[in-house]
């Protein structure tokens, strides 16, 4: 038991401190470990096999919706890199060069990857000639790097893992649908299966990603009310075919450029799930991505067939397919039980001599600590139960966070008097102007984070900084 | 026709130029396209599955026994490189070094990890503290970069991907029945997936890796009598501990330096596949890690319900498991069964009007060529025994082949004859001295390859070099 206090007096509590709760939590979970350089992380088993189960879950979507995995290189000549004006504008003061290859100086500078669409034209310049070759769907598991000067562990590192698509098309019109068919489905991965409610919908021209035509976005809300931008996916027109002289022979014989997107989630999503569901006793994971679904604590284990019976449990429960542990270590229950929660593993499963006397178990729940006695005839089925519920429930539980953090404001004094007091979304009509998205961040530090895809401005709407008539719905907030 | 022709006529004969029927392979078969980087390749859809097959095959192993994925940072302070002496004089010479980050200058430079024994070892200092937190079986799936002055796809490359494993044990006797373990592991999937034979054994002191005391390889025959080094273990002893200050207190309470093991395999092993199974007509694939195991083509496909049946056909093969893929393109028959023979589909199965009419189709081996009439309610189990000794057959064959070019020799002049002659191993007993070694790469061009774990020399046996008693057995050959 002292043990047991010690660690979770470890973390700092939510209110007191949430960076520094965060922190505790990437750190005492055992996600990250920093390494000697600065934003640099090791990743470490068990934030891994998180990042492995939220990979598959990406990966077997885009394979369903036909996209294939390639590998391009690691590095980009400086050159290559300047081809398309915007793009490099917005990554050139942000990338790690490579000068010299063993002892010898290389003729041209070599940037590490902070993202590859500057690779991918250059490799569909040589591939694609007739209108045969289109569409390409590809995707890539990399890691990529971008200097950045504030780093925190997953949020923004300079060294992070993504996935990133690109796919060229023949018309523009596919082109599109590509982007939001993708932005759809990163849309349904973060809700069903990471349990993070999003926000869908468009970035201004000041955030738009460089080159892009287009970004969208899915924009979560995490427990202390601020945006995390989850995923984005761009539309880039036929602007960078023509930086890159890629072209194809139509039907009619004709030469066209062919349009393109991309589009990306990565490491930060395991941030967005610390931060949407984490509480003062550490991670909470959903179950669809929890490396451990269920842990076993054996309770009085050194009496007889404690163990034996913890063992069987286990069996039965990895048959039925769940991602189960025994700890029979020497730790004292208390000290698992602390141990466990910290680690965010959803369900735990209690079976003490009493338990084996009645034939039943105990399972509670990480979210609720609600505690269930089941019959162990109906273990895999109330187990199976247990974790949907879970699931669901986190989702229900973050749904409600944003809901309660969203507010409206339809003038400026509104918009300044409920961002002063709050911190969350904030909802307003919007002339669509650079001018007052400026003036928003410059007086109210509030970014914009996107304008919603299904919902439209009233008819009538004025904008609620300049009091022009509204194009758009808005949502400001503060963002990582 | 025409189309069929040209498409196979494009690839260089075996005979005529092995190393331009491999650089055919890659590129036709659309497994890697050169960059604008030397020695930086694009893995293109193709050769990008059938890594991912190959990944899936050892991560579930390395997963059975116990073995936990990590990411560790993609650079490598110089000072971090600079700790194991040994290790830093191996690789310096042919790392990327990383100047700048964004506009500023670096104050120390950063190397791309060309392997990641250092990374670990800081690491190991951080979180290992007491015999409690050992061993640590860890693996990491990543790229590295390795400036190598003479490149070609998949066999040495500036950038290749791989897997790192890199364990940490109390004693150096449970180090060491690791790097065994996982040398045993590699020979099997080797074997039994990719159908490659390899001959297991210890390198020499000249031949092992930069800090090893020991380091073990699986050495596997090319088609043209060449040995590829296709995965190697090492044990370092406590080396790497003393020399980074990764000291645990064992139950004594006194302070120890554990035992590290490396071992890898990489992206090299696809051009082992090539180089072992490939012929005249393409690539042939093993069916385990083939991306398409079944390919149907449909013949007549304008006749009525060809196309309808070809497509219960995949329905029902991929119901079963297969990964089975229909070609209804537009392309004639001819073409389709040259493109897929030089893809290295292992199965076609072809089904035309009569076909229907007789409630058969038509099974037709890459390796042999052989045509199978199979009743359609017999599908999907003559299917699997097709595959299942195409697999066998190709592990047979590449073994044969092996068997018939490895040469034994008892004295210098027969191992100058025999290898002056032909190209394949050369077994000889051997006195383990670098002078005999050296002397054998000078006269004779052949570097040694491995000291066979399960075959000792004879008694009385002398070393074919020099005459003095040998020590051990070991193979000479010319090498990938």
């Amino acid at each position: 038991m002292e043990q047991n206090k010690k660690m979770v007096s470890e973390i700092t509590s939510m209110q007191d401190d949430f960076a520094k709760w965060y922190t505790d939590i990437v750190k005492k979970a055992e996600l990250v470990e920093y390494s000697s350089i600065r934003g640099f992380m090791v990743i470490r088993p068990y934030g891994y096999a998180i990042w492995e189960n939220i990979q598959k879950a990406f990966d077997t979507r885009f394979k369903e919706t036909g996209h294939e995995n390639v590998y391009m290189p690691m590095l980009i000549p400086e050159s290559l890199l300047e081809k398309e004006k915007d793009h490099v504008e917005g990554f050139a003061p942000e990338v790690a060069w490579v000068t010299h290859g063993g002892s010898e100086k290389l003729h041209e500078r070599l940037c590490i990857r902070p993202t590859s669409e500057t690779l991918f034209c250059e490799h569909y310049a040589n591939i694609i000639h007739s209108w045969r070759d289109l569409p390409k769907l590809y995707n890539q598991w990399c890691s990529v790097v971008r200097w950045e000067k504030t780093t925190r562990p997953f949020l923004r590192s300079c060294e992070f893992l993504w996935q990133e698509g690109h796919t060229i098309h023949a018309t523009a019109e596919e082109a599109q649908e590509e982007t939001l068919r993708m932005l759809h489905i990163y849309a349904e991965i973060c809700e069903n299966v990471l349990a993070i409610p999003v926000v869908k919908g468009k970035k201004t021209e000041k955030e738009k990603f460089a080159g892009a035509i287009d970004t969208y976005t899915i924009e979560a809300m995490m427990h202390d009310g601020k945006a995390l931008q989850s995923g984005t996916t761009h539309y880039f027109g036929d602007g960078f075919a023509k930086a890159f002289g890629i072209e194809y022979t139509d039907k009619n014989n004709k030469l066209i450029n062919p349009h393109q997107t991309s589009w990306g989630v990565s490491t930060r999503l395991i941030g967005g799930i610390i931060m949407t569901h984490g509480d003062d006793n550490g991670l909470v994971l959903p179950p669809k991505i929890a490396p451990t679904q269920v842990v076993i604590i054996p309770v009085a284990a050194h009496k007889a067939g404690v163990l034996e019976k913890a063992g069987e449990l286990l069996a039965s429960l990895q048959a039925a397919g769940f991602r189960a542990k025994l700890d029979d270590s020497d730790n004292s229950p208390g000290w698992k039980f602390a141990e466990y929660e910290m680690k965010g593993v959803p369900l735990r499963l209690e079976i003490g001599p009493r338990d084996i006397e009645n034939n039943q178990c105990v399972l509670v729940s990480r979210v609720t600590g609600e505690k269930t006695v089941v019959p162990l005839e109906n273990l895999t089925a109330e187990t199976g139960k247990a974790l949907d519920s879970i699931q669901s429930a986190l989702y229900q539980k973050a749904l409600k966070n944003r809901q309660d953090h969203t507010y409206t404001a339809s003038t400026y004094e509104e918009l300044t008097a409920v961002s002063a007091e709050t911190s969350g979304f904030y909802k307003t009509a919007f002339c669509g102007s650079r001018d007052c998205e400026d003036k928003v961040k410059d007086d109210l530090g509030l970014s914009t984070r996107c304008m919603p895809l299904d919902e439209d401005a009233p008819d009538g709407a004025v904008c609620a900084v300049c009091g022009k008539p509204a194009t758009t719905e808005i949502y400001f907030g503060r963002a990582y």
